[in-house]
């Protein structure tokens, strides 16, 4: 079966990424996954959250929003969307799992993941981008002496997977993903292991069969999203 | 190896449900899984959200909070907590998996757990004694003769599993849950299908070797509740 | 006149108070009276408010709150409910005319009371019960040795009374306050005297003579407040 | 003993009503006690809330707020304070024990008390002008021909009284207020019964014996106050 | 052509202003415009904002609210108006333009421009008459040996010009404000240069040519205001 | 003088517009002024606002934010900014100014301008490419056929001015502003009136004649903005 927009049941949209997309943040990207656009930003700052106060340890925390006129609807500007803070729990535990809090000393990395256009799988372009800006802001610290060693241990992109008519899929798009009868987003790091596997039953429960396909199939698109961070940022050598 | 307090790795806590533990709402329960205390309510009223309206399709939606004296250390009272909107709509999804909402009809099954103490695994918990609550809520309509087709399909139920010392465990207390290296919560229904597979490493990363051991036991660990829940709602037949 | 459930004008419904309810708090009970249910707790922190800072003085301070589930109709949940400020001040300050702020030192003890179930007097039962989670609060830090002379210089209780049908009432529940041409919250302390007055005519107004035999009748039941108060914490002997 | 400003213990300070102060709303008035200054508002609207639509029935809702300079620091604007919430439900029932419900038919009269300067018992200021606004309006009403049957039944109105250093006083200023042992806001209608009775004491409890001292006191100012609300508004003879 | 109040285009209404109306701020009056009739205190406190700690300088900031029965039609209390931040906003770049931040010093000057009465230009009476409270509390100030230097550089006071069927005319009242083409707010210093000019055409632009007549025309009336402030308040010698 | 980036004095920065930046809303581009880039896009929707029910009438709105990383420190992420409401109501009053409002009939068009990247001028940039996206959005409903008659009556655009170091300049960057002693924020339509004229002393007031060469600079720069709005829309024939 090929899909409305000719792709195969296991190809990925087409990614493209713009560094630097924002001249003021310390780390900066446009990533575009098929129609889906999403500006990312890294502000580092020398605080901590109360609970990491003299412990040594930095923190990195995410945020995530919508444009009004991203969507086919026009969504309501709101500060406590339930959805959107679900998602941006979910960036902050998944670029947390590759950044070494002892390396980074007592500061804080916040990214900002706003959607100007959304057409499926934002909240996995949030996480893929995300880690591009954070990575860019870090490497402009070492630049600047401010860290001497390299806080981050791999690499870590996340992508969706999801059950359409019986038939497991990578990456759906916004038309896939509203018809679906369940969607997966799983965040993977580059040596492999799992950070987050998130799957979630729409319409039809699934079973333990497809769960392993669908684990399968995320695993190929994150080693494709990853090569395509080495190619915007560079090697990671830790210090 | 034999965990603090006793059990097995592959034991679940001692679970107990009082019925009808608060009299004015539709249906309700107190659910206690060890030291983990939730009381779970079901209101069911004559609307529905105004993106259902006039569809004849019903509704289910949960909430979550928890007393300010349940934890070791005090909650603020708050409307806006990240993680109570995560969980509540974790919830929701859950309950819907088994509600054919065109035989609930024009009507919003709405639940509330709120959680009395707390010793990990509160929102498994949440979503199995909210199970109860609302299935409690349907008999009593059902025999008031406001529904006339029974709209529940199945039997829904979770737990957590984690990985502590490179051992996969079963239904983790707060103790645990803090030190744990990953936590999984696995919703799943009575024919043994997933609804929801939430994975989150916290320190470390996890294999598809571990997934699948975590996904077995999880497994064994649900039919025990639906036991439970079977014992104190009666059956379900489809109408 | 006898009542609708057997008691006589001038009887308490029966009240049953579960030390110890919730463990983590520093002090805990459950408090039944009749059918309203209040979970009470007391955390104890070593902080004051900006106003009392330097001064050597404590304070004390209530939240007051329902779970949706405990009405007849689902109380949508809210932080600004000016019934709830309302209560929660009452509170406050019926507890702190027990407290001896000097002996307390810098420390806060805030009391929360949440209604589980709700059949009238849920106010006069958040103040019976939270001197009692007050009280067993106290104590574990003077066996602790934080606390070095007892703060506490009395018992206080609270109960209502109020007017149906010309007749002077005490203990009202839900149906029967929701009728009442009048109702008084009475606070006292062991000693007799007054801490709090509250009386309010709903439908028709009250005179001299009926106020009199009001605070006469709350007295009686005050008395036995404190009784049972005295049974679950036992003596309080000034430091 | 005679007090700061000279008055004896049983005086009242100097009361003075400026009638139609403010020229857009139904009825308005600034009423002075000593130097106590509120503006009293009422905009009667055709509109009731939702619980009494086609009830034939009217409401009586009041606000109370103070401007930031009005005492002696500036106060923080605020729309959520619980003071203010306490004290506008208080004028609320206090109006509302002297409307004919029936006869207002459905509208709903808004009573804005505004402090402009503070300097004690600006609730009961509030009370007792928050009836002459009242009375305007509806005196209008009748006038227009709106109402055909006046929903007034009696004047209402509402003093202070309080101990200081064992001595009963009455219609405490500021600086009375803040050092004395227990006050009393007491709300009566014309023919003398009570509307409310709030007794509260700030440090040392109070007995039966001042408590009857202190209605006796209340009992004599309010007379004063009604016969200054004639004076402004006219005899009201009921429909 | 002369107005409905008889007023010639080139007019002013009857200004009044009465000093120390408040007696808690440190500077206070009441401003009387025709009809409108606007509160107005100083309130100077001994912090600054964070963005001026430890640079020796001063600030100054203002709040302006509406009474609820100030206008035509009753305004909802709300905190979050977008008139009003705007219009608090102009008055403290206003106030701002005439003081010498290092003269005061790192002190706060909090003017709160509250309307009793609306009928057109409350904001620029908010500026003129916020001013003089201004002017008192830093006068006050000297008086107690807190500020050494005066701060104060010139006066600053505003009026509204507009054009109404091709007229244009000075200090419009509500009636013409509210059929005006355009208006505009113009704010200017003892010396007669501009602080602040806003225009803004409502149904029909304005050209370049009345763009001059409307400058001339505030000019005079700015005078004017000017002249009392200066009786009010006195002479400012620059220390 | 030149300037830092080698403009003149009169000069405006590049403008560059981009048409149907988002594919969602009804139309929608993004114009970058210089390194100050916005998405501005127009939902048109067929409600309007409560006081133009059966009015026959329609209404344009906007709201204004910035992404937490378009400015040299993050902004974080609020609802109530009162810069941001300031300049909503600004650019929904001058886009109004052009759109005959029976024409459009009962719509409301939303208009959301999204700084992703901030280098001054943003509100007047918002403006400008604000028109553009509504009359994008106007020519698609003409195309659809469910506007039969032009509502917009003529262009608008927006530009600043300012004076730095006593010489009058065109289009302020971020650098020039944040130095500058005045800046004016100038609303002119096509036939060369004005709709806005905002001008703010920061630090130094300014003279008649310095207001008049600053509108003659507005002018010029409004006429360039005009044409690339024909270039980008085309035409505009009233209907």
């Amino acid at each position: 079966m090929s899909r409305q927009d000719g792709r195969e049941r296991t190809d990925m949209r087409h990614v493209q990424v713009t560094r630097d997309y924002i001249k003021h943040p310390d780390g900066a990207c446009l990533i575009e996954v098929g129609e889906t656009r999403v500006v990312c930003t890294a502000s580092i700052e020398e605080i901590v959250p109360q609970f990491l106060k003299n412990s040594g340890q930095g923190w990195v925390t995410a945020e995530y929003a919508m444009l009004p006129g991203s969507c086919a609807t026009r969504i309501k500007r709101s500060l406590s969307s339930g959805r959107s803070f679900e998602i941006q729990r979910l960036i902050g535990r998944s670029l947390r799992a590759v950044v070494d809090m002892e390396k980074l000393g007592e500061r804080t990395i916040k990214i900002d993941c706003d959607v100007i256009q959304a057409d499926g799988g934002t909240r996995t372009a949030s996480i893929t981008g995300g880690f591009i800006a954070m990575a860019l802001g870090i490497k402009k610290l070492m630049r600047n002496g401010v860290l001497t060693a390299m806080p981050l241990t791999d690499f870590v992109a996340a992508v969706s997977v999801g059950i359409y008519q019986d038939q497991i899929m990578l990456d759906l798009d916004y038309s896939e993903d509203s018809k679906a009868d369940m969607d997966m987003n799983v965040v993977m790091i580059g040596k492999g292991d799992f950070v987050e596997v998130q799957g979630t039953a729409e319409g039809k429960t699934f079973n333990k069969d497809q769960m392993n396909q669908l684990l399968l199939l995320a695993d190929m698109g994150i080693k494709d999203l990853i090569c395509i961070q080495k190619e915007t940022v560079g090697n990671i050598i830790a210090g």
